[in-house]
C-alpha cells in the first residue's frame, strides 16, 4: 500500500485534531494512500518527542524549517498560529511540499495572494482546513441547494458566534493581537461562515457592508504585567451581495454568550430552506413548499449512511459523527487529491478568497459603504 | 362597573381578534372598566350586521364615519387596511375619540407625523398593534435585560420572517401596492421587529444600514386581467445602531419559506444572553455566564404565574398562551391607559417611530449608506 | 340568536377557564347558539357577586342547589372539587339539566356509573372537561391516525406528569385525601392520558397491569396543626393492552420535577410515527417511512387552519393556541351538542371508563397481576 | 511505550468501529500502552487481509481458533454475532486472553454465567462494549445523579427504539432467529438501556414485569426461498422496580418507526430531573427544582471539557463527540484496566446481570405477573 508521509508544525489543539485524523483515517476510508505519521515539530523538544511517541509520529523535531526541508516528508501540515502561516508555507513550498494548514490562510489578503502564487507555481497542492464543510449534514445542504429541491436561493443567513473570549479577565493571547492573529472574531471564526456562505451556494459574494466591534477593550497582559489593548475585533457582522443577485448577512463573535460551537445557517429558496444549527450537528432541517398542505413543516433529517460521508463512520443513521470526523473526511480528501493528483477545495487560492472579504468588511466598516470584494 | 364602549371598523382576520379580546378581556382580566363592543363598520351592511350579532356587538353600520361620529363610541378601533388608517384616525381624533389602531400606523412617515400631531392636540389616547410585545415570554425577555441579569447588551438579532406571498401564483391584494400598503414585507412584519428591537434592548436605534429586494416582480391581478408588477419589498434586511453603542440586524420577509409566525430575536450582553422565537410564544432560552462552570447552557423557561401577565390566564406554569391571548393583553392596556389616563404604549408618537426606521431602511437601500434616524 | 343559559358552579381556576370560554365562545366561533352567562355559584357570595360581574354573569348566589334548580339555567357546569361532582351532578339530572363537568368524573366507578345511569334515563347531554383533546394538534395525531398515514398503530406512549406537588412543605388541600380527590396523580392528570389514550388510538384499552407510589408520605395540613398521611398517589404507571392487540403504557406524577404541563405521547405505527408534547401546543411531529430514502425524518407541523378547528382563531399558521383556546372548543362542541341535539365527547358514560381505568390501575398494583378492564 | 496486542475477530460494523478506536486511541488519550493491531480474523480469508491492510492490523487469518491461541496476541476482541460469542469467549479464556467482546454477552443466562465462571476462574479481564454509558454527556448524567443534585431518585424511564426491521420485505439475518441471537429487540437494543438503567441510577433491577410482541410475523428468507417466522421479540416494555424503592420503565423496539439511535432517558429526582437523547448525543437537559422561582427549566448542557472524557477529543465545549469516539473511551478504559489490573466494567459479570434481566421480562411476558430477577 502507498503511504503518504506526513510532517506536522504545531502540537495544540488544531495539532491534535489533525494527528487523531490521521490515525484514524484509513480505518475510517478506503484511501489510495496509508498517510504516515513521520515526524512532528514543536517549538519544545520535550513535548514533540512525548507528542510524536503518543501520536505515533516517527520521530520528533523542534525545528520547523528542519521539518519542511526532510526528504522524508511528503505534505506539511501546518498547525501553528496565523502569524506563523505564511512563513512556513512559503517554505514548505520552496521545499516541494504538499502544504495542508489551519485558517486562516494568512494575516491579510496580500500575504494570501504570495502564497497562492508560490504554491501555484511551485505546482504543490494545497488544501486549507476548513472542516466544517465536511460534515455529513452540511455537504447533504449542499447537495440539496444543487439539485434545486428547494428552489432558487433567495436568502442567506450565516453565524459562526461562540464565547471564548467573554471573561473580560481572560489574559491576551496571539488571537487579540494584529500582529499574530489578523482580524479578531471575523479571521478566526467569522472566516469559516464567511467559506460556509459561498460552498453552500455555490456562489461569490460580491459585495460587503459590514461593522465591526472590539467589546473588550483592554485584556490582562498574559504575563501580568497590567492591561493592553485588544487589537482586531470581538464580534463583527456584515451584509452580503452575490453574484447572482442573492442576497444575506452573516454575524461572527468570540464574545457571544452561550455559544460554544455556534456556526447555524439558513438558506432560503423560492421552494424550501434548509436550517443547520452546527451545535446539533448530525441534524439538517428542510422544509419543502411542495410538500402537501397541512402536512408542510421542517423535518429534521438525521445524518445517515444516504447522506455524503457518512457510512464510512456507521451503517446506520442517527449515530452520529463528532467534530473530528470532520477531520477525518478532511484528511480522505488530502490523501485523495494529493494521490489521485485532482483539485483540492478549499485550496490557496479558495482560502485567500476568505481573506479577501475579510478585508473587504474591514474596509466597509471604515468608509461606512458597500464595499466590491 | 364602568363602561368604554367600542366602535370597531373592520371584519377580517384583525377585527376578529380584536373582537374576541373585547369580549374575553374581562372575565381574564379585573379591568377598571368593561370593554363593550358598541359598534361594528364593514363596507357591506350584511357582513357587519352578521359579524355583529355573532361579536357581540349591540349594532352595525356600513359608514365608518358614521361610526367615527358616533355619540356612544369611546374609542375607535382601526382594523381597516394600511392606507385608510391615516383618514380614519384624523377623524376619530377630531370627533374627539381616543384610537385603537393596527400597525403599521401609516404609509409614510410624514403621515404619521400628521397623525401624532393630531391626536397630541386633541388629547386623546392612542394605542397600537403591536401585539408581540405583551406575550408573556417577551415581556420576561424585556424584564430581564432591564435588570441587568445579562449584562450590558452588546447586540440584538431579530428577525420576522413568514412565506405568506411564497406562491408566485397568490395574486395581488392590497399589501403588494405602494399606494394601499406602503412598503411590503417591511412594513407588514418587519414593522414588529423594528418596534420589537427598541422594547427589548430600552435603547433608540440611530443609524440603520438596509438592502430591500422584491422577489416575485410579477403577480397575477386580482380580477384575472394578466399580470402586474409587485410594488415593494418581499424581503429586507439592515443592520443597526443604537443609542448606547449597541449593533445589530433585523431581517423581514414575506417569502421565506417555513416560516409561519417567524418573529425571533437573539439578546446577547456581557454575562448572558435571550433567544426566543414566536413559533415557540410561551418558552424562553436563558443562558446566564455566571452559572456554574459545566453547568452553563441555555435554560428553557416556560411561561408561568411568576411572569408578566401569565397568571391572569392560568395560575399553572406550562400551559401557554396563544396569539389571541396577546390581543386580550393589549386590550387590558388599552383600557386601564384610558381609564386611569395613563401613557399607552406604543402609542401613535412611538408607532411613527417605526413609520420613521422604514422609511430609512428604504433610504439607504436607495443609497447604498448608513442613514440616520 | 338562540341563547343557552349556563348556571356555573365554582370560581377558582376551572371556573375562570369556562367563564373565559363561554364569554369568548361566539366571536370564535359561528355557533347555533349564544352561550349566556346566567348565574355563578361560589360557598361565599361575595365572591360569588364579584366575580359574576367580572366575569359577565346576570346572577350571583352561594347556594349551588338554588343554581341547579333555577328556572333560567339550561347547563349546569360543575367546577368544584371532585367530591362534589356526584350530588351536583345528580341533582341537576333530576332538575332536568344538561350537565357539563370538569374531570375526573367521580371519586369511584360506582358513583360514576351511578352518575351515567341518571344521566341517560333522563335524556340529557353530559360533557366531561378533558379540553386536552380538542388541541388542534392532537385533533390532528387522531385524524393522521384514522387516516391510515402512518399505518396500524403498533405501540403507544403517553405520560401527563406535571410537579405541582414536588415541594413537600406544601400542605394537604382536596387531593391529597381520598375522600375529596379518589385517586391521586392517576385521578387528576392521569384521567387525560387515559382519555387521550383511547381518543388518539380509536381502541379500548383491555387489560391494565400499574404501579402506584406515594413519594411525599407526609404532609402538613393546612391549617397548621402538624403532619398528616398523604393518602393517595403521587406517580403511577401501567402497562396497556388495547382491543385490537396495540400494546402501550403510560406515567403519570405530581411530583415530576421539571414538567409543567407535561402531557406527551408517542403513537407508533407500522407505517409511521407522531410525538407529541403539550408544553408546545401548536407543534406535532410527524414521521412517514414512506417518504424518499435520505429526506425521512421527524416533520414538525405547526399548528394551521388547514387543521382540525384552528382557523376559528386565525387564519394564518404558526400563530398558535393556548390553553383558554381548548376550552373555547369545548363549549363549542358543548353548544353545538346541545342545540343540534347530537351526542357529546366525552360523555358521562366515556368519562365513567377513565374512573374504571383508574380502579383497574390501584386493582393492579395491590394484585402485582393484570387486570381486565 | 508499552504495547497491548489486539486479535480482533470480525469485520463487519462492530469490528470496523473497533478498528478506528483502536487506532485513534492513544492520539486522544494518554495510554499506559499503545494498543496494536496485531491479528484480524473473518471466516472469508480475502476479506481478513484486505481488512488487515486498511485497518493496520499486521497480519489476518480465516480461523478465529487460530487467533485465540496466537502467542502474539494479548486481547481476543470478539465482534462476531451473538451466538458465537461464548464458544468464542470460553477458547480465549482458555488460552488465558483478556477478552472485549460485544453485548448482548450470551443468548442466555446459562451461557452468560458459564463465560463468568470461566474468566473469574481464569482471572483474566472481560469488558462488554456497551458503549453508550462511555458518552460524555451520560457519564455526566451519572455524575449528577451520584452528586445528589437532583435528590434521590423516584423514577427511571428508558428507552432504546430502533427501526432497523420496520421494512416487512426485509428478510431474515441472524437477529431473526432465536438460535443465533437470543432475545430479538431486547437483546439486541434493549440491552443496552437495560445496562444504562443500573449504570446510570446506581441501583439494582430487582422485579420486573415485561411484554414482548413479534410484530412482523413472517419475513423472507434470505435465500429467497419464500417464508419463516420471526423468532423473537420486535418490541419490548418493562415496568421496573429497583432494591432502593426506586421505580421505571423501559421500552425497546426494532420496528418503532422514524427512531434511529432512540436510546433516551429521563431520569427525576425529589430535587430535580435529567433528560436524554441520544440522538442529541452531546447535549444534556438538567432541570434543579431550587433554582431561582420564575427562572426554573430544562437547562441545555452541551457536552464541553468539564465533563467527563469530552476535554480528550476538544478542548472547546460544544463541538460534538461522534458515535465512533464513545468506543474509543471503551478502549481508553479496556486498555488502563488490563495495564493497571484494575477492575472493568461492565465486565462478563455485569453484563450477564443484562441476560438475567432479558430473561425475567420474557419470564414475565408468559406468565403475565412480576418476576424477581
Amino acid at each position: 500500500m502507498k503511504t503518504l508521509k506526513i510532517g506536522l508544525i504545531g502540537t495544540g489543539f488544531m495539532g491534535k485534531a489533525h494527528a487523531i485524523a490521521f490515525n484514524a483515517a484509513s480505518s475510517v476510508f478506503e484511501l489510495p494512500a496509508k498517510p504516515v505519521c513521520e515526524l512532528l515539530a514543536d517549538v519544545d523538544l520535550a513535548t514533540a518527542e512525548s507528542r510524536a511517541r503518543a501520536w505515533g509520529f516517527a520521530r520528533a523535531t523542534d525545528d520547523w524549517r528542519a521539518l519542511v526541508a526532510d526528504s522524508e516528508v511528503d505534505v506539511v501540515d501546518i498547525c501553528a498560529p496565523n502569524f506563523l502561516h505564511k512563513e512556513m508555507a512559503l517554505a514548505a513550498i520552496a521545499a516541494g511540499k504538499h502544504v495542508y494548514a489551519e485558517k486562516p490562510l494568512a494575516l491579510s489578503t496580500a500575504d494570501a495572494d504570495e502564497m497562492v502564487a508560490a504554491a501555484e507555481k511551485a505546482g504543490v497542492k494545497t488544501l486549507v482546513g476548513f472542516n466544517y464543510i465536511r460534515n455529513s449534514a452540511t455537504q447533504l445542504a449542499r447537495q440539496i441547494v444543487a439539485s434545486g429541491d428547494i428552489g432558487e436561493l433567495i436568502h442567506f443567513r450565516g453565524r459562526h458566534n461562540e464565547d471564548y473570549l467573554l471573561d473580560p479577565e481572560k489574559p491576551h493571547d496571539w488571537h487579540t493581537k494584529r500582529a499574530t492573529a489578523g482580524a479578531g472574531a471575523l479571521g478566526d471564526v467569522g472566516s469559516h461562515i464567511l467559506n460556509m456562505a459561498e460552498f453552500l451556494t455555490g456562489q461569490r459574494i460580491t459585495q460587503v457592508c459590514g461593522q465591526l466591534q472590539t467589546i473588550i477593550a483592554m485584556r490582562p497582559n498574559a504575563n501580568g504585567s497590567g492591561m493592553a489593548a485588544v487589537e482586531n475585533d470581538d464580534q463583527a457582522q456584515a451584509m452580503l451581495r452575490f453574484d447572482q443577485g442573492l442576497i444575506g448577512n452573516i454575524e461572527t463573535s468570540r464574545v457571544a454568550a452561550g455559544r460554544k460551537m455556534g456556526l447555524a445557517y439558513t438558506l432560503t429558496g423560492t421552494k424550501g430552506a434548509i436550517v443547520f444549527d452546527q451545535e446539533r450537528m448530525s441534524e439538517l432541517q428542510l422544509y419543502r413548499h411542495g410538500d402537501a398542505h397541512g402536512r408542510r413543516g421542517f423535518t429534521t433529517l438525521l445524518a445517515g449512511p444516504e447522506h455524503p460521508d457518512y457510512a464510512a463512520f456507521s451503517p446506520a443513521p442517527g449515530h452520529g459523527l463528532g467534530y473530528n470526523d470532520q477531520k477525518i473526511i478532511e484528511v480522505r480528501d488530502l490523501v485523495e487529491g494529493i494521490i489521485n493528483d485532482r483539485p483540492l477545495y478549499p485550496d490557496f487560492r479558495e482560502a485567500a478568497r476568505v481573506n479577501r472579504l475579510i478585508e473587504a468588511i474591514e474596509t466597509s466598516d471604515q468608509s461606512g459603504q458597500w464595499v466590491m470584494v
